[in-house]
């Protein structure tokens, strides 16, 4: 599974500070520890108001740059922003997100055509929230419509099915399930990727119910996420999971992790 | 899931030499315990030799239900131990276990009906151990022919679909996961259960990939196991499961857990 990294986003308190007052170190330091803990790309929100985040997006893209060398999600829908940041980019972007909005569509597809970018899809619109799997097929069904004609091939898209909380919905953890199973095989060349977190929105031990959430939905189709990869229990179940999918030849990662860096957190007794 | 306690058992040194010199405190501490941490039933083995089995089970059956109240799942081959520990048995009971093997249908059937127990089925024969889903499914075929002829009905037997490491096969998980849909398709009114842990032989940190197979069991069918209820970050992972595969109506088992008895466990950092 690819793992993007979700910790420079500037929405958060500390994070948006640094921004503000273009502390280097600090956002360098955020973005080297998700790249030694794993992350394959890492998000960049620079989570500012629009007359700001042109400027910081771009701040953010060469800062991060300098430190790792990893390729960046732009984490925008601001098409100048997006545009300045893709500037200085060096390694194939990805952008998050568009979805089933036309103007959206209108506004970012062409900058993802003109920069190669892949993109994140997800699963809703401008009009209401799917509720169900046969509505996000809808949306997707007008998002493939405008990649396909734009000239953005199914393997550049990460489709998000749209992952809701269970806390008000017992179903949700089972509609994101099988909404992912049928997009793999509605269009099996695309990706899927989802923002983990939001399943376990309102309910306690979070941390528990996400990283459940992870292998049932590593079983149903999901080969990228939006993560803290700083949440080494999240990565130890990702390496069991992988493992138990028949996903990880020879056992070779599993046991190098366990023989190696990552420890045996929250194990107890002995090791029957 | 109904949990089967696998602690009182006979083959386990400690366990063994308790039966030995009848401490009765010991085995009456391990049943109270596992039914404290939740267990459905518990799993009865006496571990010994055949001249000495039947009284052994059968004084294990006597003092386990002095101390608790849950059905127990005598797990023995032996005929006479059986029938010896059956005469003192007050809950509906369950046999663990037959199997393809003609001479052992034969020798615990006509228990299975006299006293009306449930039965595990383990989807192997005295012939070879079975290598895929459809060596499985052959076998299970005598079984069922065999237990529907004796007038066992299937909602009374427990299949177990027989895990094996995946330390030596890499697909092991897969095949295990994929015998249990099969078989919960061709036999709906049975249940599914296993020995969970042997997913994991001979590989590091066997208690992560053991709880993060039974999240993928639970959602292929699984609704039974024979597992360590004292393991708290198994118990854990089965309430999280059960809550995200919609089984949990209100959030009620999750969030009453996590308000009080089952702590929060291996959780770092704030909860997100």
């Amino acid at each position: 599974m690819q793992i993007i990294g979700e910790k420079i986003n500037g929405t958060r308190k500390e994070v948006g500070i640094a921004i503000a007052n273009r502390e280097e170190s600090f956002i360098k330091h955020l973005a080297k520890e998700q790249v030694e803990a794993g992350a394959d790309l890492l998000d960049i929100n620079a989570g500012t108001t629009p007359d700001r985040e042109a400027d910081d997006l771009a701040w953010l893209v060469r800062i991060v740059q300098e430190a790792t060398e990893v390729p960046l999600c732009l984490d925008s829908t601001n098409p100048i922003a997006l545009i300045e940041a893709l500037k200085h980019i060096r390694h194939e972007p990805m952008i998050n997100s568009i979805n089933g909005d036309p103007e959206r569509l209108e506004n970012i597809l062409p900058i993802v055509v003109k920069y190669n970018c892949l993109v994140i899809a997800m699963a809703l619109d401008e009009i209401k929230f799917p509720q169900n799997v046969t509505d996000r097929l809808n949306v997707l069904k007008k998002v493939f419509s405008a990649t396909r004609n734009t000239g953005v091939s199914d393997e550049k898209v990460y489709i998000d099915p749209l992952v809701m909380t269970i806390g008000t919905d017992i179903k949700a953890g089972l509609t994101a399930l099988e909404a992912m199973r049928v997009i793999k095989r509605i269009y099996p060349y695309s990706h899927i990727t989802c923002g983990l977190s939001n399943i376990s929105f309102g309910l306690p031990n979070r941390f528990l119910i996400n990283r459940t959430f992870l292998t049932l939905a590593l079983e149903a189709g999901l080969d990228s996420a939006i993560i803290d990869p700083m949440d080494q229990q999240l990565r130890e179940t990702l390496l069991a999971t992988e493992l138990l999918l028949g996903r990880d030849q020879f056992c070779r990662k599993y046991t190098k992790a366990f023989k190696s860096k990552v420890t045996r957190s929250g194990e107890k007794g002995k090791d029957r």
